[in-house]
């Protein structure tokens, strides 16, 4: 049966590039979770917008499911096709359409990587602020797909506010043609806005209008040390009330034994339990000496034990690499990972909390966090003991991550701040959005894809 | 049957305040628009989310049609309940509800004033930085429905970008707490964002947590006279370039005749075609010196005719009334208006053609021109003469209506911005969404408000 929809599908898309040997499935049929074995029915990649509809209309018909695919970064499992679907990939439609100086928005095609969306926007003196490590790898559509937030986000917002337009081909193969770049437009419902963060499970992105920015003033980056997480948020408001922050990371000592041993240099001496990668705008003497006496400030009421200023770019992308390479140096130990956030000003006693959860539920078990301090987001990392067995090892991390899940929703947090909820957070989407927005979004669903062929067993069980 | 249905109403919420004298009714039934006789059943004042709750859920049950009502100062006749439909009326629902200094945001009831809303973040020492002339009539809760943009989103983008949760009661009588002031959630399709911008026929919106910022740098303001449309294209091209502007305005010499009119003070000598009110970041000299250099080069060029800079803040309060005043100028000539957007850089062909059009098709009709240039936005305010009815006068106005929304479609814009679609768009909601797109909004709208009880022939014919 697959096999002659295959036939039925080449028969109608005569031009559309099919691979399906088996080093492709496997290739194009996992993300970066690893956690499922890829089974794909074949790997589609179209070239055009047309043969992305003829693929979905084909869909519709022969009842074949379809996972859209990007840069397969994804840490949820949303690219994942493990159950014979067609993987639908956008790596052909790559390229940047054009460039509307007067709107500053740049149109591209959704295979784009991050990274050179964000050079397409220097070459034109403007940025395109949205960033984190995978940029050079994940694609703008998955971008949008997760409503992707990053490192900036306490200066810039998440993908969603840089959205200027979006094609999108429903799940009912028809084309939409989503706000068109219009800076205002109150007619009728956003699709636009649903979209974004929907997991390719509505429409699959197939063209994308971001709007670009200027670039902002000179910025000096800082590293901190800090011995406990209530001086971390004291240190964050006084920052915050002095300084324009770009970025306000954290991470441990734990976490820092690990981006050390995969070699990079330790730029603060002895041990600290916590560390902060800060960048902050700093334009004129005015703003350093603004810095310098939060950081006096800092340093006299006991919240930050030691610090480093960054003296040239070299040393500033040393102290960042602390941070940023953190995902890639625990990669090799096949980390369990949860993306939780709550509201900023819920994040001490959520903290507290959680410490002591994890403490428990895990003793024998190294965990990593890391996290976005600014935005309210953690990442917290359990790492695999070699003694265990993979099984062994992801059932006892569902355990932790219901337990996890129940003091989220009591503290009214996200279970998945902004890696989305794909395969891996599906079970615990109730802690976050309650019965009748679930009820609602099955509906929402059946609207946009009536016959369940995007991405199913995604997002929603 | 519907006197039956009320008595039903109070039995059930035997607390709820209902008004039914016909004063209450003509006042509480109509908007801004004047164009439809108030006709409603009752009006209902609930003072707790409970009783919206149970208003929705009698509403359901006996199928009666609820007007969701906020400050009323709608342009769209969104609030306008002129078949026998209960008006819901938010205004006993105006209350802050608290304010979280770490996240920064304010929560409050739907019918506070907007006004009210920027006076609380000023207490905080902060700013809500959504603003327009109708700032003391219009509820929070409205600039919601409608994403409300103004004057300044050149500088802050629409409501929409200060929305950080949303409690709403359905339409199928369901309260959704969303997003719950989360910086960062990819846990499913974003509801929030489709709530807003829909004009009270998904859902009604009893809570909303609204995002604050700091306040901007000294700001000053300037008046600019130009000779023609392409002038200002080019003085706003390399005003944004040179300057951080909060608010680039524009509007006709018959415009500002009616200001005069009104008790305004002409402010630059003579007669021009057009006239900018802009309004910049000026915190030190050098953003001074930038600011006057942009102005004498624009003078050099030919594309400013004159200028004044306010020496005051009474001065800028004087210059920014020929802008503000302009809609009260008018009332009393029962305007007809458009409010249209195309992309910023679609303005300039898209003016050409347009003025064309009205020069053709209102030969004897003052037709007043203002509006938001940097957002690509425009207001065609169309005097009723004296010697037309009403009916004649609204006839010609639809004809010509639909010609500008042929040219809209043409040039991907939009025939409402800001004002919504509500009762006097929604015969050209097709010009700006596709039949795919309004066949899919149709749908969402069942899904919430499957009883169809909610804002009927609204938005949505």
């Amino acid at each position: 049966m697959t096999q002659q929809a295959l036939a039925e599908l080449t028969a109608r898309l005569p031009g559309l590039r099919l691979l399906t040997e088996a080093g492709d499935l496997e290739h194009y049929g996992r993300d970066w979770t690893r956690r499922w074995t890829p089974a794909p029915l074949a790997i589609a990649m179209p070239a055009s917008i047309e043969e992305v509809q003829g693929i979905v209309r084909w869909a519709n018909e022969c009842q074949v499911a379809i996972v859209p695919s990007g840069g397969r970064t994804g840490l949820s499992g949303g690219a994942v096709a493990a159950r014979g679907e067609l993987v639908l990939s956008l790596a052909r439609m790559n390229r940047v359409l054009g460039f509307d100086a007067v709107d500053r928005m740049l149109t591209v095609q959704p295979g784009i990587a991050l990274e050179a969306v964000q050079e397409a926007a220097r070459g034109q003196g403007l940025i395109y602020p949205v960033d984190f490590a995978a940029r050079g790898s994940c694609s703008i559509g998955g971008n949008i797909a997760t409503n992707a937030g990053g490192i900036r986000v306490i200066r810039y917002g998440n993908t969603r506010e840089w959205i200027g337009g979006l094609k999108v081909v429903a799940g009912n193969g028809e084309l939409l043609d989503l706000n068109r770049g219009l800076v205002k437009n109150s007619s009728g419902y956003d699709f636009r806005q649903l979209m974004i963060g929907s997991e390719g499970t509505l429409g699959i992105v197939v063209e994308a209008s971001l709007r670009l920015t200027d670039p902002p003033p000179a910025a000096q980056v800082m590293l901190l040390a800090l011995p406990d997480m209530h001086a971390m948020m004291q240190v964050f408001a006084l920052f915050r009330a002095r300084l324009t922050l770009q970025a306000f990371e954290f991470f441990t000592e734990v976490a820092l034994k690990h981006v050390l041993a995969h070699g990079a240099q330790r730029a603060i001496e002895g041990n600290h339990p916590f560390y902060v990668v800060t960048e902050f705008e700093a334009a004129d003497e005015r703003a350093q000496e603004a810095a310098l006496a939060a950081f006096e400030q800092g340093l006299e009421q006991g919240w930050i034990s030691d610090g480093v200023l960054a003296q040239s770019d070299a040393q500033a992308a040393a102290l960042w690499r602390l941070r940023e390479g953190i995902t890639e140096s625990l990669a090799p130990h096949k980390p369990y990972k949860n993306d939780v956030s709550v509201r900023i000003g819920a994040l001490p006693a959520f903290l507290q909390e959680i410490q002591s959860l994890l403490a428990r539920e895990y003793p024998q078990i190294e965990v990593v966090w890391f996290g976005h301090i600014g935005d309210g987001n953690l990442h917290i990392n359990v790492l695999k003991p070699e003694s265990l067995s993979d099984a062994d090892f992801i059932a006892q991390c569902e355990h932790v991550t219901q337990l996890l899940a129940d003091t989220l929703q009591r503290h009214g947090g996200s279970i998945s701040a902004e890696h989305g909820i794909g395969l891996v957070k599906r079970a615990y989407l109730q802690s976050t959005r309650s019965a009748a927005e679930i009820a609602l979004m099955r509906t929402v669903k059946a609207a946009f894809d009536p016959n369940g062929i995007l991405n199913p067993g995604k997002l929603l069980i």
